[in-house]
């Protein structure tokens, strides 16, 4: 049991939500501020990718208790739903049977887990603005305007959960000896939308994760319990077919047409969305440390923004909330150990997991529009319920498991190599579920294992 | 002949000193700004490196025309002295016979360079704090304080050339779309000094670089033009050798009779410098774009910070100008052009010398050390002087000539893989200059040169 603190988290996104609750429910007094007014009294942006909750998300609300709460809102998700621009439909899913991932409507959860948060008893303090953190002392300076009079709001432990461009850590940016990183993407991103069906139906199979990969740009769609869907269109800002190539209707409608011939009849709403809705950035950001001596911490998306395209970006944040637990678990009051260990724990896979989103775009974008690497993921799960201790296909061990992301990398490398030897056996497309293969898979694996 | 600009140059150092003297030259209004004292009435700091002025920066002040006045200040170092351990001494010429490069106390440059700037008619404004920038209208926000009144300084282009932790890219990095980095090293330095003879004469060869390798540490010097020296020790800041286990007189006085022997004549004020100077902290930053539209432009430090291992520093800054002279020279008044290819051409060859200099601690604090370095060097020089049209080394092409930086990165790595094979040759000790060994380097330049 901790010694009560006065806890000031910043931002009410939803890591900053979640870690409220477990520390009001560790006994904290727990303020949540947020420039913003209340995301439950404004209506949402048409900025936002819909979230996928996967095991390392689930793991840190079932700690907390709230898991049940947030299993209402959520559609199960077992597959991809693969669109081929010729029509052709391919299905591939994820893991084992009844293995899944949960669609969420970020601003849904949102709210949801603010209601809880407040059921706890957790303050928040909405249109506060801070434009500065001082970190020796905890003190938050919160103020109309950068420029006007700042009220100073004393803490014992500041939390930065305020996003990518977090204001916390831009204080810390400017300490010496801090690391920082952010890029952005020449990939941008479009909201779109699939109305419900007038019974209030799904247009299109709601337990799917639909994509339209295209190489260069690629069409998603997940479901919200409406029986809407939630469509990302993401494409180059520049270029053949970019945001800046499709700036008049016309362009538009023909470019949907050729690419995206199946959608016609289920965005009736395309031309409007698409020049309504903001075109979005994506932006990569890594800094360290994340912490500063035993008064302020860094977590989610401000200590390591990622892009989105393997699912993980809430859940890596939520799976912070995690380890932060069981390093209080373990050092109670000793916060500077706790703020320490977290952070060495937490920045290899916040990297790990960042290089594996990098890498997803391709797999969603290309790849899974390409008949041999969806027979190599079929060999993988094929191999994996075979030798379920042998092998556990990259993706499962993302989503799946609570393996550290790390590991997750270094192994998908790993199999990498050893599918990279399978898929060039000549005629592997008709025996591909063969003794050969099998017997191949194992001799390859305990081969390079000794090896390496 | 350009239409006359109002411009703001931000930063008295050296890049925005010679940048201002340039633009003046060229008929323009330039104010030049600095958040600090005039460095003509104030004491050096004891945290400087000397620098090392070669064939880049000289171009640079020839096109200006104030190389002649800079040349009266600096002292020509034509090759590596390099104290071993043991108390050996080697000597490794840097290029041709009257190859050198030029070491310079950053003080008396720069004060010398803001003379020379104000005798053409810049007009310098010290101790002007600035705060914000506006880039659509390329104003200055300048105060007291952050948060006191701010005074508004409005001209037609603003230069920030204020260092590694620029305010003015400070905004910039604050728009979507900047992609930044920024690393601390492991290694701090921290500057010792090596005082002058009675008779003004210098202690040990004043056109020698001096370095004792040490692998993960180093100790260097570079002359000034009063007998004295300016060394500067590299070290990490944590570990078994390192700035934090040197806290005590007893463990640093021990250090340097077992490391450095041969300095404790020259260095007699060890302890005291040790202890009082501050221990500096080394930063690379990338960032890009580097200018905002026809208002706002990076220079040097400010756009790319690198590590001070090639003595490229100022040299990289002073190009930039030639360049941007370059571009001024070719597209007139059209100032949006001109900003864009400058950075257009600048950034990869920024890049390629980060690369170079981060590789050149390993290169100066522990190849140089082994022998077979010094012999792969020897004879690259051999066949280089024997073949002028068919090697230039890199240290060479980096200081001696005015190639791009990106192309010397890419030839470098070229030729390594030459001399990895050479220097595989058995009994290379006793034939490194014979017709076998030169023969075999043309055949693998032609060889490899097919090939790539």
């Amino acid at each position: 049991m901790q010694t009560p603190q006065k806890i000031a988290i910043v931002g009410s996104g939803l890591v900053g939500t979640l870690l409220a609750i477990y520390l009001k429910k560790k006994g904290h007094t727990v303020h949540v501020l947020d420039r913003s007014p209340d995301i439950r009294t404004v209506e949402f942006s048409g900025r936002s990718i819909n979230l996928v909750m996967s095991n390392r998300g689930w793991k840190a609300l079932e700690n907390i208790g709230i898991e049940q709460e947030i299993q209402k809102i959520g559609i199960p998700v077992d597959k991809r739903a693969i669109h081929l621009q010729d029509g052709k439909l391919n299905y591939q899913y994820y893991g084992k049977d009844g293995e899944a991932i949960f669609s969420l409507s970020r601003g849904v959860l949102n709210r949801k887990m603010i209601d809880l948060a407040e059921q706890v008893g957790v303050e928040f303090k909405f249109q506060h603005k801070i434009w500065d953190v001082s970190l020796v002392d905890a003190t938050l300076y919160v103020g109309e305007t950068e420029q006007g009079d700042w009220q100073e709001l004393k803490y014992d432990k500041v939390f930065g959960a305020d996003g990518a461009f977090s204001r916390i850590r831009h204080r810390m940016q400017r300490q010496s000896m801090f690391d920082y990183t952010q890029e952005f993407m020449k990939l941008g991103y479009k909201e779109l939308h699939i109305p419900a069906n007038p019974d209030g139906t799904h247009k299109i199979d709601k337990n799917s994760l639909h994509i339209w990969p295209r190489g260069q740009f690629m069409l998603m769609a997940l479901a919200n319990l409406d029986g809407s869907f939630t469509c990302t269109l993401f494409m180059p800002f520049e270029g053949e077919n970019s945001f800046q190539s499709l700036k008049e209707e016309k362009k538009l409608v023909d470019f949907f047409a050729k690419y995206f011939p199946d959608t016609k009849e289920v965005i009736p709403d395309l031309v409007e969305d698409f020049f309504k809705n903001p075109t979005s950035y994506l932006v990569m950001m890594k800094c360290f440390p994340w912490t500063y001596e035993d008064k302020v911490a860094l977590i989610g998306d401000s200590a390591h923004a990622i892009v989105p395209f393997y699912g993980q970006g809430m859940n890596a944040g939520f799976e912070d909330i995690t380890i932060l637990a069981e390093m209080i678990a373990q050092y109670g009051d000793d916060w500077k150990t706790i703020f320490e260990e977290y952070q060495k724990e937490r920045k290899p896979n916040a990297d790990a997991i960042a290089e594996l989103s990098r890498r997803n775009f391709v797999e969603m974008s290309t790849k899974t529009a390409d008949e041999k690497f969806l027979l190599q993921k079929k060999i993988e799960k094929w191999f994996s319920d075979k030798h379920p201790d042998k092998w556990l296909p990259l993706y499962s061990r993302v989503t799946f498991s609570t393996h550290p992301y790390s590991e997750a990398l270094a192994l998908g490398d790993f199999q990498n190599k050893i599918m990279e030897e399978i898929m060039s056996i000549a005629d592997i497309e008709n025996k591909w579920d063969s003794e050969e293969v099998e017997k191949k898979m194992i001799f390859l694996l305990n081969e390079k294992e000794t090896k390496e």
